[in-house]
């Protein structure tokens, strides 16, 4: 049992094969004992006015309350009127850093082994902005927003994580020979803050050329900073590099310590509550959540359970070409413990 | 000898390692009894007013008047008061299609041998529009633009690549639940013009789920279209998988038929005028040039002599690991015709 008193976390268990993974989260953390109290909300199912989307108010007091939270996948529901929940949720709680490790997991082959990198995204502004308009019949623009404010923020962000995750190199990644004033001014939010960092090498990459370089040599990547459309191609990319979005992590930084990480694949509907889903993505995130409150500890326990069950090979859900359910696996981990 | 009259094709051979490259060119058309005959244009050493760039304005009367030509790498001088060398051209000449194929090379080994793609790039409007200011210190914004005429356009050239090059899907690359009223209208429009080629298969990707799907299994893909930006990101990352800009073409297509074939890799001023350089993807970009011309015979003739030099090994430059000059991989090509 844990002497601790236990830190209350919010749980959005989400869509589809989120509530199946969500309690594979909860048995590992019980059986790790990990001194972690739950606090459960559902997307609701009606449209809240106070959050203009499903997401109910109660669930985002909640998060603002613990300052820490898991989130599995929320597919939006369709229809008009309403915000999208993953957007909602980054707007509300100004949660202006998106942070995706991606590395190669031992035991799990793809085409790369050597992938060991974090994606620092922008999660506020760029070009999910949401403003968009017609001009004239036949001629749409969408405003893509850059600032001062939420650039020196994500980069102050960025280079104190390599800083303290003993990272020694950031990359932003733009593309400022197109778009020299959006992508221009992130560049020099970027260099103002490299320049208190002297210990860590900056270097500026062009998004084109980062693809390129990424899927011929990513060990030449360490930290990458930059704007939110960039952070959503290359972390995909990444991911794609070691296996894909069910196998890497994701947390959510926000104004004011918040910390929500997440599962950043879909729902898969088609699978839902079959017990066959690969609970990987939200686990390694509870792992990032674990280390968010410096429970280091059980943090890198159940992080080696995970990476010993799937190099062992033996319980393998059927994404990762095994036939286990995600109970199996999620015993097969408890038992690594 | 060449019995027919032979067409005039505009040359730029571009800066850097681009005279030694174009060379190469015109040696291999020569060996291979092309009849073409080039008309040389270099990029002029002050601002020509009527261009507002470096670019004479007698190379842009040159290609609109032979409608045809190859271009090396262009670097853009530094400095105030003019335009970027190769937005210049694709804006004055009205290159709406950047057409972007990639292959696995046989012979030459990557982590993937089973690309085969072609990306067709808006290329004149998107993300490239230029049209940015500061709304207040500390703020700016860049505008993306998409109209239904330029989206049609590409929309139509792409199924129309498809259908005449015996290939049977079109994938149209998007972030329409972001930006639902710009990408929201590529989309509508690429909807259109699909219903016109019930025999092409038409699927839509979310660009951030493209880039993952691409380094895990790329031949999930045959021709790609898409706005400008994340043509350029696509084509770069396609490029990757199979070894980079160093081996792949591209050829733009502009109103009236006219078609400039480019290799899109840089002018590698550090190994320029050193005979180090690999003129593989400006001769491939020529090779596009002749198809267009319907050269179909000497196409295949030249197309097969690079493959096969690459393929046997002997001749390869520094950058595929070999140590030919490029006079001597050019040889061995014109041996190989
Ligand atoms: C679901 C979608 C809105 C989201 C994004 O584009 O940010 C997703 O792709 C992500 O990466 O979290
Ligand atoms: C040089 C640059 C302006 C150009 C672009 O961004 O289009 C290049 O990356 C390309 O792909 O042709």
């Amino acid at each position: 049992f844990s002497s601790q008193t236990p830190i209350r976390a919010t749980l959005f268990p989400g869509d589809g094969i989120g509530p199946e993974i969500a309690e594979s989260v909860k048995q590992v953390f019980k059986a790790a004992d990990v001194p972690i109290e739950w606090e459960e909300h559902y997307v609701g199912t009606e449209i809240d006015p106070r959050t203009q989307s499903f997401l109910t108010w109660e669930s985002l007091e909640s998060v603002r309350r613990n300052r820490v939270g898991l989130k599995g996948p929320m597919a939006t529901p369709i229809g008009k009127g309403h915000r999208s929940l993953n957007l909602t949720l980054r707007k509300e709680l100004n949660l202006y850093a998106n942070v995706r490790p991606c590395y190669s997991l031992p035991g799990y082959k793809t085409r790369y082994d050597d992938v060991n990198l974090v994606t620092i995204r922008e999660n506020t502004e760029g070009e999910y902005s949401g403003l968009e308009h017609q001009v004239v019949r036949g001629v749409v623009e969408s405003l893509k927003i850059i600032t001062r404010a939420a650039s020196l923020r994500v980069a102050e962000y960025a280079f104190h994580y390599a800083k303290t995750n003993g990272r020694d190199r950031v990359s932003v990644i733009h593309k400022a020979n197109i778009m020299q004033k959006t992508d221009g001014l992130f560049l020099k939010c970027c260099r103002e803050v490299a320049e208190k960092y002297p210990e860590i090498t900056y270097e500026e990459v062009v998004i084109d050329n980062c693809c390129m370089m990424l899927v011929k040599n990513p060990a030449l990547f360490d930290v990458l900073v930059m704007p939110n459309l960039y952070g959503d191609i290359i972390s995909d990319l990444s991911a794609g590099l070691v296996g894909g979005l069910g196998l890497t992590p994701s947390c959510n930084i926000g104004e004011g310590g918040i910390a929500l990480a997440e599962a950043v694949h879909g729902s898969a509907p088609d699978i839902a509550g079959k017990n066959l889903a690969n609970p990987t993505a939200l686990l390694m995130s509870s792992v990032m959540m674990l280390r968010h409150l410096n429970f280091s500890d059980k943090a890198e326990q159940i992080q080696n359970a995970i990476v010993s069950t799937i190099a062992e090979g033996k319980y393998r859900t059927a994404d990762l070409g095994g036939s286990s359910s995600t109970t199996e696996f999620t015993n097969a981990i408890c038992n690594n413990l």
